[in-house]
C-alpha cells in the first residue's frame, strides 16, 4: 500500500481543536500551580549535545533519542527524549544557586520507538523538580504535589506505588556483588522471577538478603515486616526510615509500598513513585529522586521530581468547556466593532463573516449570530 | 578548547524564568485573543514525514530541516522548520471541512542553521491561519490580528511592508519568461540590482514591462502610480485591486507597499508582508497569501496567515510582571495549611521552607515570610 503523503507517521498524532483546547487549559492551570508552590518556569531547548542529555541517565535514554550532526560544530546533536537531564543542566550550570531551587516545565520530548503499543511517540511533558534538598521532605513536597496535578486534572489518585532505589543498592553492597551481578539481579527483580532469585542465591549465598524483596509490597505494615527481615545495616535502616517518613506525613494519600519495584534503576537514587487514577492501567505520573545526575555536569546536587504527560493527563478528565461561537458581519461601522469588542470581552468567541460561505458556519463551530434587530446589535440564534 | 558538557549547542538557549514566565504569559493572551476571533487551537506533531513537511515550500525548507530515518518504517522523517505546511494538512486531510477553517498554534520548530547572525536555530513559532476563502477580505482580517498581537505584546506597529507575488506573476508571464528565466529574474529583484535588471531587459526586451518594479514603494500613492506604468491586463489589474483594497480597508495601519518585494517567492501567492515594531531591524510578523501548498496534499484550498516568535515579540514589551513570594514553613496544623492556600488563592507564590537552607531564601525569590504572631499566621518581611 501507497501511503498518502498527509498520513503521519505511526505513533505520532495531531491534536485536533477540541482535545487542544482542553490540553491548553489544563497546562495552564498545572504550570499556575506549580508556580504558585515556587516552581519557576523554565525553556530549555529541543536540542542539545548528545552527551548533555545523556548524562547520568545510562544507555536507555541514548537509544531512544533521535540524533543528527551540527554543521555549525560537527558534534552529535540530540533531538531530546526527556526534559528532566536538561533541568539537572539548568538547576547545576546556568541558574548555580546554592540553596534550594524549584523548576518546572511543559514541552514536547520525542522517543525513537513507542514505549508501549499505545503510547506516542511525542509525549507532551509537563513537570516539577525541586533542586538542593536531600531530605525527604522534598518528597513529601513532591508527592502532594503529584496528587493536586492529578485532582486539578479532573482524576482521583487511587494509588502511588512507592519504591527506594537505595535499599536494593544497601543490599546488594551488603551481599558484596559486583556490578556485574547487580545488574543481572537488576533484570531478574524488575521481572518479579522469583524462582530465578531463588537459582542466583543458590550460587552466590550471601545474596540471600534479598530474597525477602518480592514479598515485601503493600500497606505502610510491609514497612514494618522490612524492618525484620531485611539486615540491619544503616544504609537499609536510612531508606526504611524515609519511606516509615512518607506513610507518616502523607496518609491521606493512597500511598503502596513495593520494596522490589526497580523502574528507576539507571537513573534514580532514593524513592521512586508512580501514580495511577484508576482510569488506565498505566502510570499518569512518574517520579522520585536522582541525586546523581548532575554529577555529569560536575556538580551533583539532591534532586527529586515527577512529571507527566499532557495527552495521558487530558484522558482523565470528563471536563466539558463551553462550545459556541457568534457571527459578525465583516465589515461594519464603530457600532458593530464596538458589540463585536464587548462580546469578546465576555469571553465570546465571534467570527467574521467572510462572504460566500452561506450554509457552512455551524461546521466552524458558530452557533448564533450577530443581527441588527430593534436598533441594537443583538446575538440571535445563527438559524441556518 | 574543550566544550564543557553543558554548554548549548551555538544558535540554542535556554529560557530562563524571569524570560519564560513573560513568554508563557504572551503565549496564553495571544492564544486566547486568537481564539475569540475563532482560531482553534490544534497541536501537531514536531516530527513528521519528510515529505510532508516539504510540501509545496521548495527547496528552501528542505535544507533547513533535520532529517532521521523511523525506524518502524524506514522512511525519512523530519524535525519540523516551519509549522504552516503543517496547518495546510490538517485543513485539507484532517479536518477536512468545506467551508471557512481559521487555524491557530504556538510551538517550536528547528533549524539546521540559523538564518541570520543573531537568529536562534529554534523559533518559538505562534501564529494563525485563514483557510478557505480567497477574497481579500482575509488578508483584511489577517493583517488587522497582526496589529492586534503586536499591541498585545507591548509593541507599536511602526510599519508593514506589502507586497504581491501575484503581480510579479502575471508580468514575468506577460513577457513570456519561462520558469528558469524567473528564477533568474527573481534573484535580481530579490537583490534589488537595477544595473542587472536592465542587463536582463536588454537581452529580453519583452521583460522591460518589468522595469518599473524597484522603483515603486511607499504609501497608496505607489498603487495608483503602478496603474499607469504597469502594463493593463487583467491579472495585474487584480492585484493591484487587491492592494488598492487594502489601503482602503486599512486605513489606521502603517501600510507601506513595495512592488518589488519577492520575500515569499517559492510559498506564497497573493499578497504577502512583514511587520515592523521599531525596536529591531527585523520584522517581527511574516505572513501572507499560500493557495498552492495544500495542493501536494491533493487539495489545494485557499489559505492565509501569519507567524511570529515569541522569543522576539518579549523583547519588545517592557511589562514587569509581579516578582517575590512567601516562604512559609515546611510542616504545620491545618491553620497553616488554610493560610497557605488563601494566599494562594490571592496568587500569592508560597514556597514551602524546607530545613537547613536559613539564609539562601532570597536568592530563591523570596522576599515575605509567614510567620505566627499576635495569635495569627502573618505575612512579615523576610528579614534575613
Amino acid at each position: 500500500m501507497v501511503m498518502p503523503r498527509w498520513a503521519l507517521p505511526e505513533h505520532f498524532e495531531d491534536v485536533l481543536p477540541a482535545e487542544a483546547q482542553r490540553m491548553e487549559r489544563l497546562r495552564r492551570v498545572l504550570l499556575d500551580e506549580f508556580r504558585l508552590h515556587g516552581f519557576q518556569l523554565v525553556i530549555p531547548p529541543s536540542v542539545e549535545h548528545m552527551d548533555a542529555l545523556a548524562s547520568g541517565t545510562g544507555h536507555d535514554m541514548d537509544d531512544s533519542t533521535w540524533k543528527f550532526v551540527d554543521r555549525i560544530s560537527g558534534r552529535t546533536l540530540g533531538l531530546r527524549a526527556d526534559m528532566t537531564p536538561q533541568m539537572t543542566r539548568i538547576d547545576a550550570h546556568v541558574l548555580n544557586r546554592r540553596g534550594v531551587t524549584r523548576l518546572c516545565y511543559a514541552g514536547a520530548v520525542v522517543h525513537t520507538m513507542p514505549r508501549s503499543m499505545t503510547a506516542s511517540r511525542e509525549p507532551l511533558q509537563i513537570g516539577a523538580e525541586l533542586f538542593g534538598h536531600a531530605g525527604i521532605e522534598a518528597d513529601v513536597e513532591v508527592l502532594r504535589l503529584v496528587a493536586r496535578s492529578l485532582q486539578l486534572a479532573g482524576a482521583r489518585t487511587v494509588r502511588i506505588d512507592i519504591g527506594h532505589m537505595g535499599l536494593f543498592r544497601a543490599l546488594a553492597s551488603h551481599a558484596g556483588l559486583d556490578a556485574a551481578a547487580e545488574e543481572v539481579l537488576y533484570a531478574i527483580l524488575q521481572a518479579k522471577d522469583v524462582p530465578a532469585l531463588r537459582e542466583f542465591v543458590a550460587a552466590r549465598p550471601a545474596a540471600a538478603v534479598l530474597l525477602p524483596l518480592p514479598g515485601l509490597y503493600g500497606g505502610a505494615d510491609v514497612l514494618v515486616r522490612a524492618m525484620g527481615e531485611l539486615p540491619d545495616v544503616p544504609a537499609v535502616r536510612d531508606a526504611l526510615g524515609e519511606l516509615l517518613h512518607l506513610a507518616k506525613h502523607l496518609p491521606d494519600l493512597p500511598l503502596s509500598f513495593d520494596l522490589a519495584d526497580l523502574r528507576g534503576y539507571h537513573y534514580h537514587t532514593g524513592i521512586v513513585f508512580a501514580a495511577y487514577s484508576g482510569r488506565s492501567p498505566a502510570a499518569v505520573a512518574l517520579g522520585g529522586r536522582y541525586n546523581e545526575v548532575g554529577k555529569a555536569f560536575g556538580r551533583a546536587r539532591p534532586a527529586t521530581g515527577f512529571s507527566m504527560d499532557l495527552r495521558d493527563l487530558i484522558r482523565l478528565g470528563q471536563e466539558a468547556l463551553p462550545a459556541g461561537a457568534v457571527l459578525a458581519p465583516c465589515e461594519g461601522d464603530a457600532v458593530l466593532q464596538a458589540a463585536v469588542a464587548a462580546l469578546r470581552t465576555q469571553g465570546e468567541i465571534v467570527m467574521s463573516e467572510l462572504p460566500g460561505h452561506a450554509g457552512s458556519w455551524r461546521e466552524a463551530g458558530c452557533d448564533r449570530r450577530l443581527e441588527w434587530k430593534d436598533g441594537a446589535w443583538r446575538v440571535v440564534p445563527l438559524g441556518e
